[in-house]
């Protein structure tokens, strides 16, 4: 097959499978708000769109600021673009009008605002059936194939070099901020678009907090230094944390951070088809148990990863998903104990028939600079 | 007035001044879910928030993780926190449910999705009556006062210098995302927590497409480059945007860019307390239509700027919002010609009493590098 008929079967198979979950969610049409889905069926990427999947046939419709960049990314879809003059909303409330009989149109509501379906309603008339559908084109996303697996496998391959990259330049003086803007212009420097989330760099007391931002603090003797980074690469995202120590580290946080990579070890451990997202974040907190630090892992094992940081499923406490083949997953336990620190461990792993496969490199093991 | 009383007395009359919006707009209440608009009410600026104002109290719905971010960020706006365990939308639903009586509460349906508007609706049941208010909050944002004024002078005068910094790297060879990889990291160099917007680096023939980003496409010579980039700064932002010529310019370019320049000096002219929105957008095209190419300026001449990029007012065709003392605006006239290329400038000003005054400082005179 030439190169633009494998892009165009992928796109085909993945609307056709769409319209498989489509009709089991009792809809016929499937409205697509949400821009990563819209990318994902039809390779657009711009930043107004809305998808029309039909049963046969699917429509982009966007404004003329896109004409091109439109019709050059969809061109291998088998996708319609509609070039729309008075708003994407009224173009596609009104092509929904035109129907002979009443349609079933499923849409996700937490993807439209109220005004967005006030428009839509006033467009499409008496003529639609809504039907709220959640997750159709996300559980598709979360089973990568193979194109899609090589460019995780790019984008975390360039995150790890980008942390090695930085590693000799931790060092007592230099702020948060500026440490995170040397990674996320050393990830650019490799080709990235950009990050796929505000690089975070805490240190000291400020490695504590889970969410901390990367701040005006200088980096001190004797702190731990949470980093965690990811970055775009050809559409799709990487993620991992680090924790190092800058200065000779007590035994206590040693035995911290040998805790936190044998959770880790044992969460991979526990990814295979077939095992439960739960399950996964189930094996990370009994290590953390016998360690007595269960207390202080306050957030989840993982999430899901691709076109979006954050996809599904969840590793953590009830999350029902089956892990399946090509999922790719963040393994990502974490301590946090004010007085003491912070230390996360996070990889980016693809659930295989092996079991999990690391997709970060860079170096786990505990580093005192 | 200590420093703790200015700024309780701040977002004090920022409140004050809404309610006297949402009576006019016949509600008691106003539920704000756009964060920007929280910020600018509370001081919070986590990423999870509900605001709920009432006649003579205003609650910031959160949840743990911001525990203590939000009590410090809001401790001197007379705000009260609560921490809501089932879910913000939930728990600002059950406040509404308490009341006496049926209460009207406005919100704005374009901030909120069907979602979030039934998950509210199930939890605040009968009692509330909903008035879909649009703008409230932001009209009052638009309208900068003297602290916002000078943080805003901050953020444009550090993209003022970053331009700087950069321009003896643009040259035959670096990639457009090189440059912008430089542009941001310089930013964060000098404090910014980060731009705007995608730093936009357009060369030779991308120059002519006026939403171009980043490629890798390396700088030729004989090319115009278009450099738009902003700078948030202690949560303000900045936006500019400077056209340089790698080599001799061709007279025509010349000719373009000193029109592009006259249209932005009329406009800026043009701007002063009373003048409209829309009078400032028709004398920038008035001035490029005596150069015959207003057909090439595609886009409206400027918009508010503050806590986010794009606020109200915007200057173009159809917009009646008279300026005021205190607003910031961009203006930025471009020309975009297929085959030649295309040459944007832009500036922040601030509407005063004896007209704009320039934020941005960065040099407009043609730059032939």
């Amino acid at each position: 097959m030439t190169e633009e008929s494998v892009q165009q079967s992928k796109s085909r198979s993945r609307v056709d499978r769409l319209r498989l979950l489509l009709s089991k969610a009792g809809a016929d049409f499937l409205l697509v708000f949400h821009l990563p889905n819209i990318q994902y069926l039809s390779g657009f990427s711009g930043s107004a769109g809305l998808l029309l999947v039909e049963p046969s046939r699917v429509t982009l419709f966007t404004d003329s600021r896109y004409t091109f960049q439109a019709i050059e990314e969809v061109a291998d879809s088998g996708v319609t673009v509609t070039i729309a003059k008075g708003g994407l909303l009224r173009a596609a409330g009104e092509s929904l009008k035109k129907r002979r009989r009443r349609i079933r149109v499923a849409y996700a509501s937490p993807h439209v605002t109220v005004a967005q379906k006030r428009a839509l309603d006033a467009a499409a008339g008496n003529s639609v059936r809504w039907v709220d559908a959640l997750g159709l084109v996300e559980r598709l996303r979360a089973i990568k194939d193979g194109s899609e697996l090589a460019l995780m496998a790019s984008a975390a391959g360039l995150i790890s070099e980008v942390f090695h990259f930085v590693l000799p330049r931790i060092a007592p003086g230099i702020t948060e901020l500026s440490l995170a803007a040397e990674i996320e212009y050393a990830m650019k420097q490799r080709g990235a678009s950009g990050p796929s989330f505000e690089s975070i760099v805490a240190s000291g007391p400020r490695s504590a907090w889970a969410h901390a931002r990367p701040s005006s603090k200088a980096i001190g003797k004797n702190e731990l230094v949470v980093l965690d980074q990811g970055a775009i690469l050809h559409g799709y995202c990487s993620d991992m944390t680090r924790t190092v120590f800058v200065g000779r580290a007590p035994d206590k946080v040693r035995r911290m951070y040998e805790a936190v990579l044998e959770a880790q070890e044992a969460a991979k451990s526990a990814i295979r088809p077939g095992a439960s997202a739960a399950a996964v974040d189930r094996a990370a907190r009994q290590v953390l148990k016998r360690h007595s630090l269960a207390r202080f892992f306050t957030h989840s094992t993982g999430h899901g990863l691709g076109i979006e940081v954050h996809e599904m499923p969840r590793l953590g406490r009830g999350d029902r998903t089956v892990l399946e083949e090509g999922m790719v997953v963040t393994v990502e336990p974490g301590v946090y104990i004010e007085g003491v620190g912070g230390i996360r461990i996070e990889d980016d792993v693809v659930v295989t028939a092996a079991g999990a496969v690391n997709l970060t490199k860079a170096a786990r093991e505990f580093l005192e600079l």
